[in-house]
């Protein structure tokens, strides 16, 4: 391929990325994929790898690997930083500046925290393996801390786990836990019973999984109930700090709050000093382009863009997956001198898993709930996962978790142990000394 | 179970201190087992997680989960800093003081770098599923440092692996780097050729794995050669330092050196004031027991023991397991007011695996070597793995692994993206910028 042949870069591999530059194979451009981390990334089984059920090459692949036969493919590890419309170049982190011709962004969400970015720390959201694993560590050692923990209030504290929304990923992550709580960890501790976890699901609105018709929801409500899930709808949190969290005026005392409530558009669209919505994302034209630079498309959860009904397009990996295709057929059509036909998002429907055989799918004018949802949801998911091998090992994992209620990556890994278990240690109460060193 | 009953603390959940525990099932005694990690780990698989071919959770199970079902057993996340044999107790890093009847100390070993400590931060060893994340993290960024490189001498630097001391750890992570440079990479980068990636193997003795007899060692030097590894021997390493290593005086640039030569004994044997070995390792009595304190045992890689025939019992895992398996029959003779014995070794055997197909046997007077050895090894390993899951979903990702040449781990993750792309990049060359903005 010469130098003079037309150059794509597209940031970021995600589903839009990643989908926008197969869909370009043996077409008439060089295409450079850049993405901050070496693999693609499964978003929607995020949860299982936090909630311990997988691993984090279960739902992941290399990109190299992914796109090592298209042969008009470069990827390359950088970060982005910044984009030069005018120059048409993208900046890397490390002082790299590649020029395009045709450029994709396509680097997703963030988290949001509505003007309160102090709870951050306290309060971590779930959007990469890293994120994923930092949960992983948190839940696994709040456990262990609660056992280690001889005054009672501590630790119920240890064991108050506070999910803030109750979208998709607020509902998976609260579902699983419990489940965790009443069903893996029995009999493993000796102090505690794992049992008395309190996991609660906190949603500002009034119902949780809003994007679903209220009846759907109001079944989502009552099966994560069923699985011991304490759920507070129109109760919006007002502070967070390291000990726990407010819901209007009333303190409670948790020592592990996630945020799934709010995601951000990554900053990167900022850039391009175009309108942005509210969320930070770009207000596309129809066939996804940048108002005002046609050589640039915005695809996945960066772009923000109506169906014909006048909804949003939601933020889900089919969404992205389509903008993805639709950038690449109309980067070939403009190649090829023909006219470019505006974006059409397909709606096949809307899954959400709750826990264990707990789920609700809405398609169209077929709604399922219970555990026939739970088993569409399971095939529809292990079905996308790429890969043959992420696919069968998926499987027997959650083959063998339903049989045992076990989770078989349990693993506490990546901090220092001094990290893991921090100064206040309940056994430096003299009380819990005596009880251990009395023998 | 009252609190007068007899209270052994175990320090380690490693073979040795996992293999005391499960013995005592039932036994009249209270037990503490104490681990700085929350899993048991399958050493001998380690190298599979380095090197992308396993996840973490593959070889690691919960103690706790391990352990559920005994009920004279409680688990205690925590790193032992002091031991004071005249009080009876333990102390933790985080102040917790645990008193004890009977103490069995099986806490392993390091790494030693032969008074030459400043090493380490250059050259890692491979101990913990830590050590072999952060080698699988660097061995796969010495790959994308690779392709971003443009000048031809920091390229070769990047794609030299040198692995230093010929034992078992060290042949198979040679073995193993070879192939993926050779196989598993292939085709998956534009400006490199894996191929053309150098993996040493460096070892200052005359032979590779010397634990075995001199022709099956032949026969294990020739399948590394023929996996393509470049094996050194008779040259010690004289000097490591971020940019290579050096053999006598000669220079060689190498951006990744990993460390598989020394192992010394943890250090909280130094807290007993008995003599040590070179290693630092307890000699102990020949029931296991420490000259002096009848009421500590040692176990697995922290004793210095020799068997009948006069040669030292190997740091090996069954050796490991046999010892815990004798303390725990010691102690419950003590407790019944019976004599003790001797701990004898009973060597089943001795494997090492090069590589794909390749692997060296050595039973008795027989000797195996090549694919039938490779079959073999593989047999033996996933048998001894832990828990139903985790043989099968190891004995998946291998069939996988071996019909595709694909390694499923080769996740990058654990680190932020800027420190997994260092400041030297290559591409900040005014001529890499040029190249790439070129378009």
């Amino acid at each position: 391929m010469s130098a003079s042949t037309h150059h794509l870069v597209i940031v970021g591999g995600g589903f839009a990325g990643l989908w926008a530059a197969r869909a370009l194979d043996n077409a008439p451009v060089r295409i450079t994929l850049i993405d901050r981390h070496n693999h693609h990334l499964f978003q929607p089984l995020l949860y299982q790898v936090a909630t311990a059920g997988l691993s984090a090459p279960d739902i992941a692949a290399p990109l190299r690997h992914i796109l090592s036969a298209q042969r008009n493919i470069e990827v390359q590890l950088g970060e982005v930083t910044h984009v030069v419309p005018e120059a048409r170049t993208v900046e890397l982190s490390d002082g790299t500046v590649i020029g395009y011709d045709t450029l994709i962004l396509a680097t997703g969400a963030g988290h949001a925290y509505f003007g309160n970015d102090q709870w951050a720390e306290h309060a971590p959201g779930l959007k990469t393996l890293d994120d994923a694993l930092r949960l992983r560590r948190e839940m696994l050692v709040a456990f262990e801390r609660a056992e280690a923990e001889t005054d009672p209030v501590k630790r119920a504290a240890w064991l108050h786990f506070a999910i803030v929304g109750g979208g998709p990923t607020g509902v998976e992550l609260a579902g699983t836990l419990a489940e965790i709580a009443r069903h893996t960890l029995k009999d493993e501790f000796r102090h505690i019973d794992p049992r008395d976890a309190r996991v609660r699901l906190i949603e500002a609105g009034p119902r949780v999984l809003p994007s679903f018709p209220e009846d759907l929801t109001d079944k989502a409500h009552a099966q994560l109930e069923k699985l011991g899930v304490d759920v507070c709808t129109g109760t919006p949190v007002t502070h967070i700090d390291e000990h726990g969290y407010k819901l209007g005026e009333t303190f409670f005392a948790a020592r592990t709050v996630v945020w799934a409530a709010g995601v951000a558009a990554s900053p990167l669209a900022r850039c391009l000093g175009v309108p942005l919505d509210r969320a930070g994302r770009v207000l596309v034209q129809p066939d996804l382009s940048v108002p005002g630079y046609p050589d640039i498309f915005v695809g996945g959860d960066l772009a923000a863009i109506q169906q014909a009904n006048g909804k949003p397009v939601p933020g889900v990996a089919p969404a992205a997956k389509q903008m993805g295709k639709h950038i690449a057929k109309t980067l070939r059509q403009r190649l090829a001198g023909k006219p470019a036909t505006p974006f059409k998002y397909s709606d096949f429907g809307n899954l959400a898993t709750i826990g264990r055989m707990a789920a609700i799918v809405h398609l169209g004018r077929f709604k399922l709930s219970g555990p026939l949802a739970w088993w569409f949801w399971l095939a529809a998911h292990v079905y996308f996962l790429i890969g043959f091998r992420n696919r069968f090992v998926v499987l027997v994992n959650w083959a063998m978790a339903y049989i045992s209620y076990q989770r078989a990556a349990r693993i506490i890994f990546g901090s220092a142990p001094k990290e893991k278990v921090p100064d206040d240690h309940g056994a430096q109460d003299p009380v819990a000394e005596q009880r251990r060193a009395a023998g």
